[in-house]
């Protein structure tokens, strides 16, 4: 009787702790439309013999990076690497005084830069993130990822990444999805932080891809970083990517820009049940607020493709 | 008294139902050098607190497809499909009866498409591979290898699978690896029916790739297939998709032929403990005896770069 007793309350305890986490498995969101909506697509799609199931190979969830899972105000997080490796790189590189966008660049002139357009632009980006190996790179990342402060906050940027959708990410997961990052910023950029920020792997990141060569230096092979672009992993190039690297369309997507329209698209279009989800940074107290007028991230066309007059599920998180 | 001998004869059940399934876990295996390998590997990685021990999350084995996962022979499966697909739709093209290099094929005369060279298979590979959405050609592909025969064994293409090494990826899978498809075969192609045979899920395929756009069609989007190379995933190329789709270094590779050389070198040369291995084809009777001297597939040098100092456990099955 005595270890019967034990075993009771060892079962009342597991089922009040279990009962306790699947009442409210994203306790940072407030209890409105987009919560319930979330919890009930979920249950929805989990529940076998329903005719909503989603058998667990299909479940997967693609989410943007910048302003979906961490902050990208007020410029991406990768810019701001790209002009800390000018600056750490200048004094190897004299001629760049006096050769823009680089000497725009280091004296902070940032309208400067932006004059030299795309075009400057992919020097930057050629001078920062091509001509080493894919280690050397990533070791360059993690030093930077590291230490670098964000302008506002002072915090590390992996600690701006938004706490609602740490808890969204581990709730799929724990209901069977895979997730995703489907990004424009760039994969060997993100998949250096990612495992340890989002408990996403780097095979599970997408992400603006560059060409890249295999070499036998020192009789070691390595991969070098070409200043080639393989994929622009933004707008029409989010399906494209969700193509190459997962092979089968996602059945949530998440996303905060017009650069993720497309992704929202093509996920909502597929048959059966579906979710698409964009974050509205309206909180600028706590945050920022912004949607059409700011340098990066415009979200001008939050419009769904009509699909076979079934609601593509669009929720906007306030 | 009664219920403990219960569960001891349980446990005793148990115990002897894992101790068979440890003692044999590559039933159609010989008991020789490369099983032993295999084994001792998988043991020392997975052994907890030993100095060869490997986290989960990096236990990545990449696994060749033609010849190594399935059979080859006489000639690449893909160029099966390609040959059946430019006669199916031949009665579209009239022009094609007149027209090099489908004149040519269509006559069976396969010297006469070889004599139209690499700029001839691009015009077939454009023909039959591109010009639809993924899903259209998903659906003829999974038609195709559900009904077509090999012309050698009369079995469905899938059933050319090598049974041994089926096992060899439930076995890794079994002890936390996650198997990987680094094929020169089409992605696309691929993907629609690895699961089932080899319960490797598309997003764990890689294959060489062409490129996408994104379109909206009759109001929904969809994704065309173009006739653009992106990846060539064959020799230095597959390290490249590994890098790519996977974005870290395999602690195993499994290969047979000279495609598949950088690749095992890519794998061999990162740190940690390493698995490498050629399947060598030496069964005329039961498959066929190949390496130097046949269309495809040549095996002429099974060298691996040294590393440290280290063996690169290079391992050859015949």
């Amino acid at each position: 009787m005595k270890t019967h007793s034990k075993l009771l309350a060892l079962v009342l305890l597991l089922g009040v702790s279990i009962a306790t986490a699947a009442d409210d498995p994203l306790p940072s969101w407030n209890d409105t439309a987009p919560k319930k909506a979330i919890v009930a697509f979920v249950e929805k799609v989990t529940k076998e013999g329903s005719p909503d199931f989603v058998p667990e190979p299909e479940r997967i969830a693609v989410f943007d990076n910048d302003g979906t899972l961490w902050a990208e105000q007020p410029v991406y997080t990768q810019v701001l690497f790209l002009i800390d490796r000018i600056k750490a790189l200048a004094p190897q590189h004299p001629e760049w005084k006096t050769k823009e966008p680089f000497a725009a660049l280091l004296k902070g002139d940032l309208h400067g830069v932006a004059a030299t357009g795309e075009a400057g632009f992919a020097e930057l980006m050629a001078a920062t993130h091509s001509g080493m190996t894919t280690e050397e790179f990533s070791k360059t990342v993690s030093e930077w990822i590291a230490t670098a402060k964000h302008p506002k906050t002072g915090k590390l940027y992996t600690e701006m990444a938004y706490q609602p959708m740490l808890e969204l990410l581990a709730y799929l997961r724990a209901n069977g999805f895979k997730t995703f990052i489907v990004s424009g910023g760039g994969i060997e950029f993100m998949r250096p932080w990612t495992e340890k920020v989002y408990r996403i792997s780097p095979e599970q990141v997408v992400g603006s891809t560059g060409g890249l060569k295999f070499e036998v230096r020192d009789g070691s092979p390595v991969l070098m970083k070409l200043p080639t672009l393989i994929l622009n992993d933004d707008k029409e190039g989010k399906p494209v990517g969700i193509q190459r690297h997962i092979g089968r369309r996602p059945i949530a997507a998440f996303g905060n820009s017009d650069g993720d329209l497309h992704m929202l698209q093509w996920t909502a279009a597929g048959s059966g049940p579906r979710f698409c989800l964009y974050v509205h940074h309206t909180d600028a107290e706590r945050e920022w607020a912004y949607d059409r007028n700011q340098l990066v991230a415009g979200f001008r066309e939050p419009v769904l493709l009509p699909h076979d007059g079934r609601s593509a599920g669009l929720t906007i998180v306030n």
